[in-house]
C-alpha cells in the first residue's frame, strides 16, 4: 500500500488555505444560464487558470466559438496537464467551473456568492458541492503533494467546462476531437460531479439510465378557439392529448407501452445481492421527497426502480392554458411531453419505435380527425462501466484507506452524457468518484458541501490516484 | 308603423360624421388589461362624456374605486339620461368602452389604433366592432333624430362600462345598487356587445350557456423532482391527472360524467323545428375554424350542440412544464383546469356535485398516495329570455323595416354575465341585439366592422326604440 500519511497531513495543514481557495472560486458567479453573466464566467476559467500555473501545470483556455442563438461567446474550455512522464499512468479528470443562477431572495439562509462555514461543517454557497470543490480538490491534492515534498504518482489531465449547468455546448466536439490530441495518452477518467446516495458512506458509481425524450403534438383548428363558442362541435386537441398521455403509464409507474420491459436485461441472483449491502434508507428517501408518495416501501425494490429499470414521467404540455386564474381557450395545437428514463439493453431506436407504435394505435383507436405526430426530442444512451476494472478498485482502495469503510457500488437514475462521451471517445474505463453527500443539495437554494467531505475528499482523490499508480493493468 | 323614414336619410346623410366619431374612439387605446394604460381608458369615458354632452343628455361619470390588486382606479362608468317625459317608455342601453389589447406587431395589416376604412367597406380598428361601434350608435341614432326634428321615442339610459375586457370588476355592484335608483324607470333592457351568426342575416339573441370553471390539483412530493433521481419510485402527480382528465369527456365531446345530461331540457318539436330556417351552414363554420375538425357534419345537430346542449373542454394543466423545449421535471403540485358549459335546466349546484362526485371516484380507482381536491373556480348561470315578449318583437319588427328579412333567434354558445346581473337587477327582459357580423373578429388582430352594419345598424337602433314605443305592453 502506498505511503500516504505525509500527504494526508499536508491536507489537514492545508485546510484552511484550501477553504479560502473555494471562497474565491465561490465569490465568483459563474451562472452560465444567464449571457449577462458570461464575464463572471470566463473570469472563474482564469482564476482557475492562474492557480493552475502557480502549480506548475500547462494551461490552455481552448475557446469554444459564439454561443448559437446568442451575440456572446461560449466560456473556455480549461484544459491542462501536470506531469508527462512517460512511466506513469495518465489520468484523465473533468469537472465545470460554472454554477445554477441563485440569488439570496429565493430562500438562501446566507449570500449565495459569499462561502459561509457554519459552526456544524457545512460550507454554504453556489457551486460549493456542484462542482467547484470537486474541481477545486484536484488542485489542492497537487499543492499537498508539494508541500510534503511527494513525488505526484501519475500525469494528470484536466478538462473543466464552463457550460455544463447549460447544456455543455461546443464539449462533446472537442472532447472528440482531442482524443487522440490532448487526451490521447489517457489510461482512465475519473469525474467529480455527482453525490453519495446517502450522507453516511461513500461511493462509487458504475452506471448511470438513459433519457428519450418525446413530444406527442396533436393540432385541429388553424387557432384558439373560445370554448363558449365551440365548445362541444370540434374536437378538441386536448381531449385526445389527455387520453393518450393517459394510457403510457399507470399510478404505479407500470410502463402500459409493449416493447419496453421487454428489452431489460434480466436481474441475476448476484445482481440482487449487491442491494441488501447499500447504505441506504427509506426514512431518508421519504424526507428528501418531503412526503411518502413513494411506490414502493422498501429500499430494494426502490432502489432497482431508480437504478436498473426503466420509468417513464410525464412532464406536462406546451401550447395549452398553463397560467393561475381560469382561462376558457381551447387549445388549437398541443404538445405533450413525456420521457423514458432507459437501462441495459434497451435500445434507443427499438424503444422509439416501440414508442411511435404504440400511440399511433391509441390515437387510432380514438377515431379522431385531429392531426397526431409522436417524435423524439432528444435521446441518450445509458452507461454502465465494469466495477471491477483497476480504475474503480483503485478508488475503492483510496475509500477504505480514507473513509474506514468500503464503499457503496452505485448507479445513478439520471444521465451524466459527458460520462458516455469520455468513454467512446477516449476508449477508456471511466470511474464517477463523488465528493459531496445526498443532502448537498445541488441546484438548490443553500446548497453546501461538508467541511469533512472537502477535506476528506481531497485525500481521497489524492489517495485515488497513488492507488491507480499501483494497480496492476490487465 | 312609425315614420321612419326622415330618420334614415339623416343617419345617411351623417354617415361620414359617425365614422369620423368612431375614429376618434378608436383613436384612443383604451386597453383595460393593461393597468399603464388606465389613463387612456379614463380619456375614453371622458370623450363620451363631452359627445353626450353636447347632445344634450344628462351624464355622470361613476367612479368604482381602486382595482384590486393594483395601484391604479377602475375606470368610471358612464350613466347617461337622454329624455325624462313620464309617458315615455324607459330603455336601458349597456355597452363598453374598453377594448382588448392590441399591438401592430401581432400581425395586423394596419395600425390598430387607426380607423382604416377599406375599399370593400371593412372598417379595421381595435374596438370597432367590440364593442365601440355600438356604443357609439346609440350616440349618433340621439343626433340623427335632432337632425331630422323627430321626437326622440323613449327615454334611453345608457350604462358604458371600461372593464368589461378585464372582469367587469364593481359592475354588478353598481347595476343592483342603481337598479332602484338610476335604472328605476327601466321598462327593458338592450345589450348590443354580440355578432350575428353568420355575415348576411340579421339575428335577436335570446339564449346564453352558463359556466362552470373547475380545477382537479393533485400533489404529492414536497417539492419539483427530478425524473433521473426520482422516476420509478415515487406516484407522480402528473400521470394521476392525466387519467382523470382523459375519463371526462370523449373525442365526439360526449361527458362522460353522470348526471349531466339528466338536467338537460328535452328537446320539443316545436324547438327543433326552429333550426331549419337558420342562416348558417357548415362552410362558414369551417372556414372560421380553420379546419373540418368538427363533432357533426350538419347544421343542426352543430347549433344545438354550441346553443343548447352542456359540452365540457379541456383548458390546460397549472404547475407543469408548459415551455417550448424537454425540461425532465416531475411536477410536485398540478392543477388541470375544466369547465362545462351549462344550459336550461342545468343547477349549478347540481353539476358541483356531479363533478365532485364523479372525479373524486376515478381518483380513488386510482388507488395512489398523492393528495387531490377538486373544486368550481368560478360558475356562471344560463340565461334564456322569451323571444315573445314586446322587446324581442319590436326588435324583430324594426330588423325587418332596416335589412328587409327576418332576424334569426339565436342562442350563444358562450356568456356574456352582464346581461343577467340586468335580468336580475331590474326585474325585465333583456334583448341582445348585435350589429356586427360573424366574420368581425373582436379580440382578434385585424379586427374591423363594416360599414353598412354600422351605418344600417344605427339605423336599426333607432328603428328599434321607435317600435318599442309603439307595442302593446303586457
Ligand atoms: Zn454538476
Ligand atoms: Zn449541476
Ligand atoms: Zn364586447
Ligand atoms: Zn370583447
Amino acid at each position: 500500500a502506498p505511503q500516504l500519511n505525509g500527504y494526508f497531513q499536508q491536507v489537514d495543514a492545508l485546510a484552511d488555505a484550501f477553504i479560502e481557495r473555494l471562497r474565491q472560486a465561490v465569490a465568483i458567479p459563474s451562472i452560465s444560464a444567464d449571457p449577462a453573466r458570461r464575464p463572471d464566467v470566463v473570469r472563474m476559467a482564469k482564476f482557475l487558470e492562474s492557480e493552475l500555473i502557480k502549480l506548475g501545470a500547462q494551461v490552455e483556455l481552448r475557446e469554444l466559438g459564439r454561443q448559437p442563438g446568442s451575440d456572446v461567446n461560449l466560456p473556455p474550455v480549461v484544459l491542462a496537464r501536470y506531469g508527462n512522464d512517460k512511466n506513469k499512468r495518465t489520468i484523465l479528470v473533468y469537472g465545470h467551473y460554472d454554477v445554477q443562477p441563485a440569488e439570496k431572495s429565493d430562500g438562501w439562509d446566507t449570500e449565495p456568492f459569499e462561502l459561509t462555514v457554519m459552526p456544524d461543517g457545512r460550507m454554504c454557497g453556489r457551486g460549493a458541492t456542484d462542482d467547484k470543490g470537486p474541481v477545486l480538490g484536484w488542485l489542492n491534492a497537487i499543492q499537498a503533494h508539494q508541500a510534503a515534498g511527494i513525488d505526484f504518482p501519475v500525469n494528470l489531465l484536466m478538462c473543466f467546462e464552463g457550460m455544463e449547468e447549460y447544456g455543455s455546448e461546443g464539449l462533446d466536439d472537442l472532447i472528440y476531437e482531442e482524443a487522440k490530441k490532448f487526451f490521447a495518452d489517457t489510461d482512465a477518467v475519473c469525474i467529480s460531479d455527482n453525490y453519495w446516495l446517502g450522507t453516511e458512506r461513500p461511493c462509487l458509481t458504475y452506471g448511470l439510465r438513459g433519457c428519450n425524450y418525446y413530444n406527442i403534438e396533436i393540432s385541429g383548428p388553424g387557432a384558439d378557439l373560445h370554448s363558449g363558442v365551440f365548445g362541444g362541435t370540434v374536437e378538441e386537441p386536448m381531449t385526445d392529448l389527455v387520453r393518450i398521455l393517459s394510457s403510457l403509464v399507470d399510478t404505479n409507474g407500470k410502463i402500459q407501452i409493449p416493447g419496453i420491459y421487454e428489452q431489460v436485461a434480466p436481474v441475476t441472483p448476484e445482481e440482487e445481492g449487491l442491494y441488501d449491502d447499500i447504505s441506504f434508507n427509506m426514512e431518508t428517501l421519504y424526507e428528501s421527497l418531503g412526503s411518502k408518495t413513494t411506490i414502493y416501501d422498501d429500499k430494494k425494490k426502490t432502489l432497482m426502480a431508480r437504478w436498473r429499470f426503466p420509468s417513464l414521467s410525464i412532464h406536462g404540455i406546451e401550447g395549452a392554458f398553463s397560467g393561475a386564474g381560469a382561462k376558457t381557450v381551447i387549445p388549437a395545437k398541443v404538445i405533450g411531453k413525456f420521457s423514458i428514463r432507459t437501462v441495459p439493453n434497451m435500445d434507443i431506436e427499438k424503444t422509439n419505435e416501440a414508442v411511435s407504435r404504440y400511440v399511433e394505435a391509441v390515437f387510432k383507436s380514438l377515431g379522431s380527425k385531429n392531426t397526431m405526430k409522436v417524435y423524439p426530442q432528444h435521446t441518450g444512451m445509458w452507461w454502465v462501466a465494469s466495477p471491477n476494472h483497476w480504475n474503480f478498485t483503485a478508488a475503492a482502495k483510496a475509500i477504505e484507506r480514507v473513509w474506514g469503510v468500503k464503499p457503496d457500488f452505485t448507479r445513478e437514475g439520471g444521465s451524466i452524457p459527458v460520462t458516455l462521451t469520455f468513454e467512446k471517445a477516449t476508449g477508456k474505463n471511466v470511474l464517477l468518484l463523488p465528493m459531496g453527500s445526498s443532502t448537498d443539495g445541488a441546484h438548490s437554494i443553500n446548497e453546501k458541501l461538508d467541511k469533512r467531505n472537502y477535506i476528506e475528499g481531497i485525500k481521497l482523490l489524492g489517495a485515488y490516484l497513488h492507488y491507480v499508480a499501483e494497480e496492476p493493468m490487465e
